[in-house]
């Protein structure tokens, strides 16, 4: 699975405009351009990597000739003190890349190394850990691909590729099953219905016009185990609020199809990682 | 304090654009373009705002005759079950931004809620709470204006506007005094030089060679103490690494000038705030 | 149905930055800028409008104090003679537009119209009409808004926002029936997947594993027909290649859910509108 | 002729980005990334080819490392069963690119073809054949471009490159002399001047006057061959309106020296071109 | 005679983009957002007026509510003292505004100024002063627009749209005479066609073979004589190489119909005005 | 020093664009693509070269396989007659890229050029050459490079990066002292202040209150000459206003620290180099 390569150098050279947008006033006056160092990445934890070839890109787009030597790869763990990759090239590309490089490396990472805990938790059980549209402007596409290293699946890419009905769409038609059946009749045939309930009444409704996956929307565990009972693999079941690494595996034990968390890519602790010099 | 409206708006089209790539296939196939609703953003914890401007802008947007009523701006504190803004604008215009609007509110309200908590435990001291360059790709200006919201200070926004000295720089001129003089005589006179320093040694040759700020790098509260005896005002002192909530007031009491915290942009958990309709 | 203003304006400013890439260098040294005139657009063919709004937009963005009167709108019938909509401005400004107002109007409702043509020869059947990604470079979402303008329905809009298994996918899994597994444990559960199939062991093969849709490649209406009986409701079939005004009727009648045809968007003949001056 | 390459690079991501605005679903999900394959496109008819480089570089954008061999080039004729180019390159590369490199081929190649039928229809004759501004938004340069790979040649560029005069530069001088003379005073020298004219008073007054190009708009046969007649070489005639297959052999009997058509770029047929495996 | 008024926003915020990449840190950490001041331009200098309304453009684009009266236009003479226009707005946006809308007004307005100086000393000859594309990147257009304000015409805007023969072309083809006979056949009819000559041969054969303008290029005064003379109004003659101030009354005495300057946009100096505030 | 290549690459883009908006009319309707010629960068005129990398990067980006000899590097003096690079490529790239080339390098070379003047003038004094935000749209990073080359050195890039007190934002602080108390009480540690001052008494409290910088708005050399004494290296002195050629030297011997010039970008005399075919 790999992303455009022109998307993430424009997500690079966006990084880097931020950070130099005329000369590194340290690097660029004291550093001359024909210096060349060697230096490598460390884990100071242990994780899930995920964005290791964009963060070594920025050394690429910095300095063409830079040698890289990667020592892991997107997907797979990595333990406290494990070199990640060493790379060689012009000190001052690798000076003026260095933080860029780790942004995007620590973030992804921190995103997959999250993901996987929780994906871990539910181990043995039906579930399958998901993420959400809660992700930070123009960088979704790099979350979304960090969750799926770390073994997250993708829900709905963007507002177009599937649909998701909320109370505001259901009032409009007087309920459940008129929407669905409006949205039936207009949409592609392409495109996957999901219908949002917080009770059995809706949950009833929504089986019986045929939705392709229900939410469960903030509901108990003891709910949420009768919901797959009552739906009986009629449709996709999946739970949505209030999940934590802590109830994640009890939330798994009911049953449903797909568990999804918007703290996968909103609120993200970075994952440990250094940049040394040899 | 106000970032430029033009950034902010292409900040927001990038977001929309990742969300809503041709039409949204729920609510453009449901709702009719003339529905009109009421809706209000609402605190579910207690912090401080950022980005509430912004967010509110998505819905401008995506329809320029949204009414708004604001009942807090950017800095200010809100408590759990505060209003924080109503609007009242076509249905499909508030369906549409809803998810792009709380993006930005939740990540931009969490840097300020956890950079207040910072300022909080230094209260009394001599310390400023300040943000680093570990931020996320494209979204450094948001992020930086609201650690500010926050109550903290900018750090240099990027490697242009002022010199930070680490090892290469320094090795490569055989020590902080000549690196520094090197670059005083190449720089421009508006540049601020800092110096990263992990020994007295270092700190008294820093102080000798007269560096505007000193960089105390991963030192513990005891020597930190120590280095502002040493230092007697003659620069500024940042204190840098392995900060936390827990230890950030001791860390202040040494008398630092400043405690720079990468965590306040890399690892920010999403504020917890609701769209609610009426 | 709306597409995203923004997107909107960027492409009429990428036509009017291809007609104008300095100064109009007739209009500019001849007309008067305070110079103002009434124009009109007119159908000299019948069919159905799509663009009309985008085509009005042009000259909002050449003279935001343009007047307009709209005498129909995107997805209605208009016949030979019909005028379309009214327009008072500065003169310049209407000159400036006018080729490209009407090349974006006269595709859209071209698009919309044979689309519409092709709709009404399935009526009375089981079948939609449906678009492909056969679409020129950054002009798809215009290209599939006015499909459903013109009473079709869009396939998916990319890639990205639904699977379709083709020969490579099958055979480097071994068949069908490995593949689509192997796809629906990897993907998300809002992705459909769709099989190309041409013949009835492969359709079965697909039914079998549930597709949840089929596409019956270049097979014969009376193939198709069988294809159908098979499929008795268990997945929705596609009727793709070699698909007419001649013989779309024909294959409507097979019973077959969906027709795609890449002609709606590849082949399109501009639809003729006039733009007269009062 | 060469297009830059940057203007063309920067379609095809816009063609790209369209077309995979996150992963491939299928491909990205079933494909292994070190998989490689060949492939070929073949006419599906004959006709003539335009932009084969620029569908290539779609592959070689995905991927660097492809091998390309050309058994044909732009301007070139092409017969129906004709190999036009094979390639090998990783699957998945293939894959996301083919229909973008196929909409971009067909859609060119259908112009030249097009093109190249007025072209031999007035062999013998004096007319070239000629297109106008009636392109789509964002492709001007491909159009144009593909019109000269069949033997047409290009009319301006854009409202910037040459003037023309129409009614209401016309009217508001008071008619033809005034207003060329006023367009002449005010124009640099590089400026070539064409009007438009209905009728035997116009052409004179535009050729008194010497206008550089005069248009006969929609003029019948007859009168144009008047028109050459009276125009005795003193400028240059363009026949435009109503010209189509059946009568652009007849009009360019005519004597007029250029007779332009819309159809050339606001109407074009797709060129039958398939992409086959190995 | 306008620029196209989104092109005009993005050369402005370029330039803003270039001053403010975060915030103004004197103005935004120290000026209130609702203070509002009233400021004006005045010369400090005598000379023509361009690009007044793009410099105002700076402020409404800051301040949407800044109240604008112009004293003068584009293309008018100033004398040193005048007043060129007044606003009153917010004074943060005036302050943010002011250096990016003198450096374009002053820019702009010198160009003009000089111009006008020339075309003052060609009084009453044939010759007209006209630009080159000597041009700064991305100030094209501007700097352009700014020749005409000062009296000056256009030569061609770019590569595309007017042809020019030099050596390298007219070697490729053995002379003149068969170089423009080849791109006359191969050219459209609107491309006007102007050859470069150093002797009397050369132009002879340019004459011979019907150029529409023939280049000059350094020669003496008296040959220019000579050249105009055998010329006789055949074709149009430039003027290029070597013309300054001091010797352009001499060049334009000789009957030449253009002289190209490419001082007027490659060495520009500044038209000297101040932003004052009251 | 080196700006980066992307943002480089941009600015030629920029250029090439608006000189090639279509094709070259001229060199691809006359010259074989597989032509090559070689060429050569001679001086006309002594100065300081800027500029080359980037001018011959021109050609790179439209000839990958351009070989180019370099004989000089930016920030060296050349005198007339010098070649300062010979390159080898095809002959319709260098046609196409000469004039972008010509435009930068000749742009930047009078910059460097100047500044070189400036400094030689200064030389044995304390004083250093320094430029302004005087600069053109888009163009303020290779200005501010040039000047570096021509041995100047950079005020503050931008708003953002440092801060200047000028009479608002003093006035609204009723003085001096409450301003710059203000500003540093809200700004960030790494930020540097300079203040504006015209007479002894506001020096004094620039003085007073710790001012890093204090520019002397248009002072006379005798009040500089005092300025220098009073302030007794308190703070850096910036002589600014009415400084040319043939006063600066007397500025500089006032003891100033820094004279800045905005006629270093602001008024710009190209430097003459042509390009030469063999």
């Amino acid at each position: 699975m790999r992303l455009l390569q022109f998307y993430i150098d424009d997500i690079i050279k966006t990084a880097l405009n931020e950070d130099i947008n005329y000369i590194d006033s340290t690097t660029d006056l004291l550093i001359s351009p024909k210096d060349r160092s060697e230096a490598y990445f460390i884990a100071k934890a242990s994780g899930v990597v995920a964005g290791l070839d964009i963060a070594l890109r920025v050394f690429e787009l910095l300095d063409p000739d830079v040698e890289i030597i990667r020592h892991t790869e997107d997907g797979n763990e990595v333990f406290k003190g494990d070199i990640m990759a060493e790379f060689k090239g012009k000190t001052a590309a690798l000076l003026k890349g260095e933080r860029t490089a780790l942004n995007i490396l620590q973030h992804m990472s921190g995103i997959a190394s999250y993901t996987a805990l929780c994906v871990e938790k539910v181990q043995g059980t039906n579930a399958s850990i998901c993420d959400t549209r809660k992700t930070l402007p123009g960088l979704r596409a790099l979350q979304k691909y960090a969750v799926v290293m770390g073994g997250g699946k993708n829900h709905r890419y963007n507002l177009t590729d599937a649909a998701m009905l909320k109370d505001n769409h259901i009032d409009a038609y007087g309920g459940i099953t008129n929407a669905v059946k409006a949205l039936r009749e207009r949409a592609g045939h392409m495109l996957k219905i999901e219908v949002e309930t917080r009770n059995f009444d809706e949950l009833n409704e929504a089986l019986a016009v045929g939705a392709d996956v229900i939410m469960l929307d903030n509901m108990s565990c003891e709910d949420m185990k009768k919901a797959v009972e009552i739906t009986a693999g009629r449709a996709k079941l999946e739970a949505s609020g209030n999940v934590t690494l802590d109830n994640i595996g009890e939330v798994a034990k009911t049953g449903v199809d797909i568990i999804s968390l918007g703290a996968l890519t909103h609120s993200v602790t970075a994952f440990d990682i250094s940049m040394k010099w040899r």
